[in-house]
């Protein structure tokens, strides 16, 4: 999730299946009217056994209006048998790495048809080191989240290296998940119990 | 993704679809062995076109070996049509509300079985507000993620009010996902361009 701001002298056409012209109308509205641009995304979770949660993904706020996504997305998130679970989904951890992966992925498509840089192929892998001592309680000292994420991306298309480059670094300066991963936010709990 | 070091007088009989004898035994050998907490969890992901690209979740490595999950996991990623994309898939920053929300609900009835008590229903909404002038490049004074996350849980169970709000205190006190968010991690990438 990441655009660009760039204002390329060349001509906008489609490219990399981004809708270039409608990309920038899009900046170009919310730069005219800010509050356009203010979204809320939402989840919802219900819990089946153990740690098995099913999610949800149905309905957003953004560009002054309530949407509702084409479809409802579900996802199951469980812990493997080796945590004592039954591996009926992936750990919720792990839907971490996918957003960061899809994120940077989802910015360099924008930025590079921004640029006129055609994609033949965009790969990543995401790996994130946890010990799980801190959640586990065994220790104070481990902390309870990933000490470490590493992505490494494959990259090709019509530019040269050092152009590709560009365009991931770009992504990472205006992505989303990686801000939110690398820098936090406050996250508010409440409950209501009974 | 959470658990508890808790050590209860009872005697620990699998509840709420938690295995609480193996949840302890894995606690203890890990204590034992701490090696055997050093976790690594992976995403790959493939560019499909514009926004859209597909994740894989398949990996892990753990309590000292390789693992697969039971199955391949795979989930869409994309951009609603107000963003430009197909919605073939959530926004990758919806993949982080329900991983939070995943994240704390495992570690509630992981706790609760703990702590002996049996959960009924363990509903959560996740909202996250975000002001897309930063990813747009608009302003370089609106950050990129989300500014705050609302995490609200309804819980039931045979317990008292204040017994299930000390649950989900203890599941975010030893939250993986809660830690990531709230605090970030740092995020590496490298790019093999060409």
């Amino acid at each position: 999730m990441s655009q660009t701001a760039d204002k390329p002298k060349r001509e906008r056409v489609p490219l990399n299946g981004v809708d270039t012209p409608n990309l920038f109308a899009t900046i170009n509205a919310v730069k005219g009217q800010p509050e356009l641009g203010k979204f809320q995304f939402r989840a919802t979770n219900h819990w089946l056994e153990g740690t098995h949660s099913e999610g949800r993904i149905e309905s957003f706020s953004g560009a002054g209006s309530e949407h509702k996504h084409a479809s409802t997305f579900k996802f199951d998130a469980d812990h493997p048998a080796v945590l004592v679970g039954k591996d009926r989904g992936p750990t919720p951890v792990e839907f971490l790495l996918h957003g960061l992966a899809a994120c940077l992925t989802a910015g360099i498509a924008n930025i590079a048809a921004a640029r006129g840089v055609k994609l033949t192929e965009v790969e990543s892998k995401v790996e994130g080191d946890i010990d799980l001592r801190g959640i586990l309680g065994i220790s104070d000292e481990v902390r309870n989240g990933y000490e470490k994420i590493r992505v490494s991306f494959k990259i090709k298309g019509d530019a040269p290296p050092e152009k590709l480059r560009e365009v991931v670094e770009q992504s990472r300066a205006r992505s989303a998940v990686f801000d939110v991963l690398t820098n936090g936010v406050p996250v508010e709990i409440t409950v209501d119990a009974g």
